[in-house]
């Protein structure tokens, strides 16, 4: 399909998808997704192949979820986020730690061999954090103390996961694990982020917005820097070994501390809500494979039930814990439910080494679908009690 | 280059070229323009190959240009634009007759074959519509008569050249006129306008804001919703043989009726001018090889001189027939000067059936790269008198 139909029928999709989300109550993402899954395999029913867009939507739907957590970062509360920082990084630990022995235990039980199992576990570590940035931002809660321990929780669940997937990755190529390498991205992190907190910095932005409030811009220009800044971290993210979207987040922290860039969140959100950030949800929906509940057994069920008790009492208990009430403490837990991002890595290399098989690559695809698909739903019913 | 640095070195070429022509008070599609060549052409001298960009920045500017003629429909006045559609129509005509001849008589001139010469004055008939549009947006005279005029001159002469190109095309590859695909290229041309201006309508307006103004609509979606009408439009008219481009102009200008879309403007400009289009006019300048200017020959600067006094005789005295004054013909006459578009399918055709030889591609090459670069100064020149 062309360029220009491939744009069409995904916005109308999107359309279709956000004005039935609101007819239920429910948030915009879920319509997105199930539209765009539907429309995904009812076209893989009909015509035994996938739906083949231009590349062009792919490209959009990165720069999409680039946006999502750019906006994401803009509207967060860095005092919050900063008070918050322990807490954050303890939720996460608690929130990768029980899924990996959940999901490795499981493995072992279903009789797969170890490094299988070190698969498995990995596999239900990281928190997909797009579908949880476009709740909150929905419903605006982006700038509360929850809305900054579900932001942090996601960022540091996402370092540690690169951390295991680094390890494992060292293990299935090399056979030994390199401290080296590990070490490495480590000190590379750390100063990414050390720079980060530099920049954020009360006494920085204050130097920075007086050098900066003589500057006349017209908005078209302030978004194209503010772009440019989101994509420059997003580069160096990637570069080091991050997920891109931390960068974009990270970026979007540093600039919401500006008053110079007081309005870059309003035309962020326009230009993202209004056509790059549908784009990604409704790809992500029409890359759900409904054939691959055809085979769901006993096996991906448990990996389910694993990757979300995994999460909730993880995180759930972690913020419990640090001192948030209950329903705060079980929003957190259900915001990190989502999976998806370093699982396509895992599937790809576990089978190309042999090391996972098809049931197991197709249980984790289950697990992907059906843990994106239910949390929209259950963090605004925890959100709106 | 890969994804997201491509785009950052488009977005800090656009920023600094707009810069520059701000301080020059030049409009800022010149810097843009300007500042891409000089990146492409120090690449190019440098590492002896073209500055390869990852495929989205060319899908990017794409978009750009989609977005850049929505735009300018959608402030364009229609009552203006419908009051002088026949003076666009005899100066559009009159603005490809003179050039068509010139060039074909050059050609003929300089010993070229029959058919060599046809190709020549061909190139020379259509104007880029995109560095009119652009500039108009600017100054803010797209909603004037002139501003009308001249876009609906770029229109006409667009439908005129696409039925001179079929010609050719036809003659090519069958050695034939078919009168037969003509005829239907027109036909489906004017059911496509038909359709357009039925759509416009005062009455159709009237009717479509009662039913639409009880809906309660998101900026976001309205924009979605705007881009989904843009889009399906340039699909049609990318279909029956027209530039995907004309489809967008001719959406704008139908939403431009509406009530309904009366924000869309004010979004369709943030998101193009601060993403898409300037994506669009940097990478164009990257396309501009300095390297053809090296064998400029007499050719080339007599074709050059026939691509602008062609138009501007043509167009400029064409305005001057219908009723403008001076100023504003010589305007119109300037604003058709910029050529780009049908040249690349001609000088692609003209090479492969050896119709053309290098010297003729490159000389049309260099009339592109200077027309495209001397209307802006000249333009503003004449309407800022």
């Amino acid at each position: 399909m062309d360029f220009i139909s491939s744009i069409v029928i995904v916005l109308i999709a999107a359309l279709i998808g956000r004005s039935l989300s609101k007819k239920i109550r429910q948030p915009t993402i879920l319509g997105e997704l199930i539209v765009g899954a539907f429309i995904g395999n009812i076209f893989l029913l009909i015509n035994k192949e996938k739906l083949f867009f231009d590349d062009s939507i792919n490209y959009l739907a990165d720069i999409g979820i680039l946006f999502l957590l750019f906006s994401a970062g803009l509207s967060l509360n860095l005092k919050e986020f900063k008070k918050i920082e322990t807490s954050s990084t303890f939720v996460a630990t608690l929130g990768v730690i029980l899924p990996f022995i959940l999901g490795y235990v499981t493995g072992l039980w279903f009789g797969f061999g170890h490094m299988a199992a070190l698969f498995i576990g990995t596999s239900l570590t990281a928190t997909s954090i797009g579908v949880n940035a476009e709740i909150l931002i929905e419903l605006r809660i982006m700038g509360t103390k929850l809305g900054s321990l579900i932001m942090g929780t996601a960022v540091v669940d996402d370092i540690i996961a690169m951390i295991i997937l680094t390890i494992l990755i060292s293990i299935v190529k090399t056979g030994a694990i390199f401290i080296w390498e590990i070490g490495i991205f480590l000190i590379l992190v750390l100063i990414f982020l050390l720079i980060a907190i530099i920049l954020s910095k009360e006494k920085i932005s204050l130097f920075l917005d007086s050098n900066l409030e003589k500057i006349k811009i017209r908005r078209e220009n302030l978004l194209i820097v503010g772009i440019i800044v989101a994509l420059t971290f997003s580069f160096f993210a990637e570069s080091i070994g991050l997920s891109i979207i931390i960068g974009a987040f990270i970026a979007g922290i540093i600039l919401g501390q500006l008053n110079f860039f007081r309005s870059l969140q309003d035309y962020v959100s326009l230009v993202g809500g209004g056509f790059f950030i549908p784009i990604f949800f409704v790809t992500v929906g029409m890359s759900f494979n409904f054939n691959a509940f055809l085979e769901i057994g006993l096996f991906a069920s448990l990996l389910l039930i694993a990757a979300i008790v995994g999460k909730l009492i993880g995180c759930g208990l972690g913020a419990k814990i640090t001192g948030f009430n209950n329903r705060d403490s079980l929003a957190a837990g259900v915001a990190m439910i989502p999976r998806a991002g370093i699982e396509l890595v895992l599937v790809r290399l576990g089978l190309e080494y042999e090391i996972i098989n098809e049931e197991i690559a197709s249980a984790i695809l289950v697990m992907v679908i059906i843990t994106t698909l239910i949390t929209p739903t259950a963090l605004i019913k925890v959100l709106r009690k």
